[in-house]
């Protein structure tokens, strides 16, 4: 792992967003389900999917899903059920209420939160299914109160319509009851205007292959859509007082979910920087993702030496990681200089995956420096604000004059006559 | 002004998203500011602004905003600045704080609430100026707490560099310190990218001509956007409680914007809605902008009869329009079925132009339907969340090893050795 200056790194992913061929190609999958409805639908899981299905067999089944529950082992489902509650907890505390301010003239002012109605969370296919991904979607929109969570995830490919049965389980186990065998664009563009089996959502969330990640891009605007994700990135802020092994094994875990993932130390120790770059070699060689690991810790990893731990705090706000571990004698004293971090591990014990998996903030997180500007997934990404505004009359009397002043100063007449008509019928 | 059954109405307005050539033209002039800074930026200031400016004279001087005191009328101000207090007030109530999560293992989870650094907001030039939405638009940053708020604003055009006055001083009520005199994709790619002379900002907000909206779009996910706004839309759920004549000047206020606007009434009343068609009439042959409003009216409007007002909600709710009057008896009573809706104003008195000034909710709001799943301009949109997560030993040596069931079960072993290396060496 190759140990430089900080200043003299510079962290560049060229992020994939599709060729035009690519593009071309979803919009074409988006436009026919539009169109055709489930008769596109169909054909479109057929072609990609190689599985043919009709109307009647997309949604899954309950016996499906009870026959999963018998093919997941105990553990799993033990884990995956604790881990759902911490999820679910930790959401909660995020729920707000609408408000109301009553003002002495009578005026009813306030914000109203709504759960969005209906809303279909992607789940790819094969060995990029997650089960605790679903978690980390499905349960923010409980817990805003969407009454409406819609499942789809692509049938099992080469003719068969199974699901790995520990999606199907995470998926019952978070809430959701409506669940579909259908994949793609073609899902997301069925999710979005609906067809004759599947009725349109409001919002889409979850990640997919750049197909995917195209329709969902093309039919923002008629639907919501969450962002699109980035490869995963890691920042270590650490001092003497780390374990190298420890700090080694987090920068591998991320190291190996893909080659553009990102993992990188940053610490004022050169002994530190020299026992870690030493540790992940050596932790490399038994890690069975260890091609990946290595492709990603040789392209974007690196130990970044800096003159302080507020030196290093500086690069970690310029750098904006996903995930930041801060692994110091006292990193609480630390926390409020963080400006820019999606999520922030503190101490020895708050390994990267304690959060991955189980602790309950969500790890679906911005990447890619985004955390300047977003945020991990959370309630409000479920809940819509309306306005209010119960003006009285003895405001509107007060007040009128002035409003009808801005009105005309921005040439809208009828605006400031809304007004007028009032004033001249009430001041009789 | 047409009256129908309210089944028999379809909505559709095609929203101009830009030619291809337009698209293109933005995307060059983005790519040449991202590549060459302030030379490009002037250069397309003098191409397309008619104004030669250098770098010196870009920024908006301590001497101009106070010279534009001068020019602006003693009610104006007055107006405004009763208005931006009212602003600020219903904004700071949606401001939120940080929390943390003390668990009785020692672990601490939190979320963390901060703004972003450094905002840029558009102001359109010419007609499309106005003062009211500079404050829509920087007071829920600055009461987010967002430390640097930049305006930017085409110079006026025919060679001469001013700004209009009331738009400096909308601006320097609003507590903008930092203006700039540019314009078009050519200012959103600065705001995006950086030049020597303006330093790059995290989001964007405000509205902008096509060439704004295409340029917005091409830079969002190197900074946020706001989301790009369509025409603007009224609907009046009304019973025979309701004054005609307000209705119609409610409708005719909305009309007006643009001969794409929206205004629709929906009633249950047979004679409401043939005296609100005669008012409109009415009021319309009077009215400045009485052209744009009748072609707003004639394609776009309409009163539409329903057999309830639970019916016309039922409407409503499908509609999911930007703002929502209900003229009825008991209004306070059909709120909690309002689902869709970005502002909802109840009562006689409140006059969408009460909420488009004065009132202290935000004027911009979701159109086009996306009310469905998005809100009205609000504090949130200026602070990111951070996640904490402070995880005990306790918890680590309790949880660790579900943690690892369910890394495995993901096939990310170096996931499960970051936590089975502490488990082992903490365990001893």
């Amino acid at each position: 792992m190759r140990i430089m200056r900080a200043e003299q790194f510079g962290l560049k992913r060229e992020v994939e967003y599709g060729t035009p061929e690519q593009n071309e190609a979803a919009l074409r999958i988006v436009a026919d389900v539009k169109a055709e409805g489930d008769a596109a639908l169909l054909r479109y899981t057929e072609q990609h999917d190689r599985v043919k299905l009709d109307a009647a067999s997309l949604r899954v089944t309950q016996q499906e899903i009870e026959a999963a529950y018998d093919q997941v082992d105990a553990a799993f489902l033990t884990a995956i059920r604790e881990a759902a509650v911490n999820v679910r907890v930790f959401h909660e505390k995020q729920m707000r209420t609408s408000w109301m301010d009553l003002q002495q003239d009578g005026t009813l002012l306030g914000q109203i939160m709504r759960p969005l109605k209906r809303v279909g969370v992607y789940v790819p296919g094969g060995k990029a299914a997650y089960p605790s991904s679903v978690l980390m979607n499905v349960i923010p929109a409980q817990v805003a109160g969407v009454p409406e969570i819609v499942m789809v995830t692509p049938p099992a490919t080469g003719g068969k319509a199974g699901i790995d049965p520990y999606i199907l389980v995470a998926a019952a186990e978070a809430g959701v009851k409506e669940m579909y065998r259908v994949g793609g664009a073609q899902a997301i563009a069925a999710l979005a205007y609906g067809t004759a089996s599947i009725a349109p959502v409001d919002k889409i969330c979850g990640p997919g292959n750049i197909y995917v990640a195209l329709a969902k891009r093309a039919v923002f605007g008629a639907v919501d859509i969450d962002s699109i994700a980035g490869p995963s990135e890691i920042v270590v802020l650490a001092d003497d007082s780390a374990d190298p092994a420890y700090v080694a094994a987090d920068l591998l875990s991320q190291a190996e979910h893909d080659e553009m993932a990102s993992a990188i130390l940053i610490t004022p120790s050169q002994q530190l920087a020299e026992a870690v770059a030493a540790e992940v070699e050596r932790q490399l060689s038994t890690l069975p993702r260890q091609e990946i690991a290595r492709s990603s810790i040789d392209s974007y990893g690196a130990v970044l030496l800096v003159d302080s731990i507020e030196a290093g705090i500086d690069v970690v706000n310029q750098l904006a990681p996903e995930h930041l571990e801060v692994l110091t004698v006292d990193p609480m004293r630390l926390l409020g200089h963080i400006q820019n971090a999606g999520a922030i591990f503190l101490g020895p014990y708050s390994s990267e995956p304690v959060g991955d998996y189980f602790a309950g903030p969500n790890h679906i997180i911005p990447t890619n420096g985004t955390a300047r500007f977003s945020s991990p997934v959370n309630v409000d990404d479920f809940l819509k604000k309306s306005s209010l505004i119960y003006y009285s009359k003895e405001a509107l009397l007060a007040n009128g004059d002035k409003i009808m002043t801005l009105a005309r100063h921005e040439g809208l007449e009828g605006h400031a006559r809304a007004i007028e008509i009032r004033l001249e019928k009430e001041r009789g």
